[in-house]
């Protein structure tokens, strides 16, 4: 079972204290130990880490954290592997260029008999079902829109392909091309609103403790969507079955409702970077 | 004025003692001084590190050194900006997928008056000439041949795009797909290929020196390429104006010789990062 973790803020704000709880989860407090990464945006830029060792372990996410990039954007991922090797073309978050936009994605999932994309303009490059999914979502958005529409349309047409990708099996997902950010539930997915009045929150992984009003100032808005909560005093929304968010500065601009859902806890829910498996 | 660098191997090989040289450029022997990326290949991933500060004193440039990666093609850039923002998404090594592979490209020139790209499927995120020559250099290569071709289908490819480029102004670039490395010399560009019996060497931008003999084992083949010589006792070869390389597992396996040409020291032919100049 892989882990997501995504951040969109309205002032450029480190992710430390969320992401130290999140990479313990890679090897100390869980076992997402098949390799990492986390993608800051800097304005259209972006700065991507990966590894292939444990997030818990790994000297990359030692770096980052030393070097505290605040960013307004940021989608990190720790991944266990069920099948596919444990390689750097196969760590999430994957990055492609849309509409002259770094778009960033991470998956949380497992998607069987996905369109073959080797005809495409945009194919996958490592051999998990992610980044097929991914590249087909890119295909589809750059074929129906030649230049970049407006975030409705955006919004609108990733509704309709996840529609479609989510037939294929489970799709947690989330995405952001540097302004905004995106989250789709089929699962697993929680996010929590920061804002004023700050206080304390403590860390689920190891009991770390922030008060967030040493850092934060009035009218600083963070939101933080992650696979499973990681404070336990902060009241953490749980997603349902086909919901959607859309985040921008700092404020949710748009929502779909899912259903609630029994979940079969099969342990295939979780799987993320399993081989492609092409259709005939 | 920019510099470029790039090392291919046919063993994974850690580029640390000419990196180190090469920093320096940034700042402390020269005032490259606008951002640095470097770009490592590991199998068909790749990790990318950028800084929009100087690498010579980059914490960024630090961690790559601590990290000691080893890897058969990695490509790095200096960054000096006569125009243009000094952003990330300005930063080269820039990255595109081709192919269902990760193409990674340097560029050290100056394009005037390139292609419109802003309809094409593959467009440039910042706004420079390097970005966008490279995306019309990807969109060529993916109109051309839907699956990847042989390699000499490639580097045919790759010569007619460039010599079109080249006509818009200085086209230095190291170009890789982590298989095979690519060289094209419009003014400045050098390399050396390091095999048994092997020695000493001294790095120009601090004296620095290493005996490769302690490092290297007969059997291994480390090419070199960059702007300017590193070392002061190796056999660097010039490349001629129109030069190319191709350089693969450590050999080189194909070339096309240049032509000598005066170059005007005038200043604009190291230049790179200018805002695109879109064609009317």
């Amino acid at each position: 079972m892989c882990q997501l973790l995504g951040m969109n803020c309205n002032t450029p704000t480190d992710i430390v204290f969320s992401f130290e709880g999140f990479r313990r989860r890679a090897g100390l407090t869980d076992s997402h130990c098949d390799g990492f990464g986390i993608a800051f945006f800097e304005g259209k830029g972006v700065r991507i880490f990966r590894d292939n060792h444990p997030a818990s372990h790994s000297p990359i996410a030692d770096c980052v954290k030393q070097y505290n990039i605040k960013s307004l954007n940021v989608i990190a991922h720790i991944r266990k592997a069920t099948q596919g090797k444990v390689t750097i073309e196969n760590t999430h978050p994957f990055i492609r260029e849309i509409w002259g936009e770094n778009w960033v994605f991470a998956h949380n999932g497992n998607l069987k008999d996905l369109p073959d994309m080797s005809d495409s303009f945009c194919q996958p490059i490592g051999n998990t079902d992610s980044e097929t999914a991914f590249c087909y979502m890119a295909e589809y958005l750059k074929n129906r829109f030649k230049r970049k529409p407006s975030e409705i349309e955006i919004f609108n047409a990733i509704q309709e392909v996840t529609k479609e990708l989510a037939q294929h099996g489970t799709f947690n997902f989330i995405l952001s091309n540097g302004e905004w950010m995106i989250a789709h539930c089929s699962t697993h997915l929680h996010y929590v609103m920061r804002k004023a009045p700050f206080g304390k929150a403590h860390r689920i992984d190891d009991d770390g403790v922030i008060d967030f009003s040493h850092y934060a100032k009035d009218g600083d808005k963070v939101n933080i969507i992650t696979t499973f909560p990681l404070t336990k005093d902060e009241p953490w929304i749980k997603m349902e079955h086909g919901g959607f968010v859309f985040f921008k500065d700092g404020d949710k601009i748009a929502e779909v409702l899912g259903t609630p859902k029994e979940i079969a806890d099969d342990g295939t829910l979780g799987d993320c970077g399993i081989p492609t498996i092409q259709a005939a």
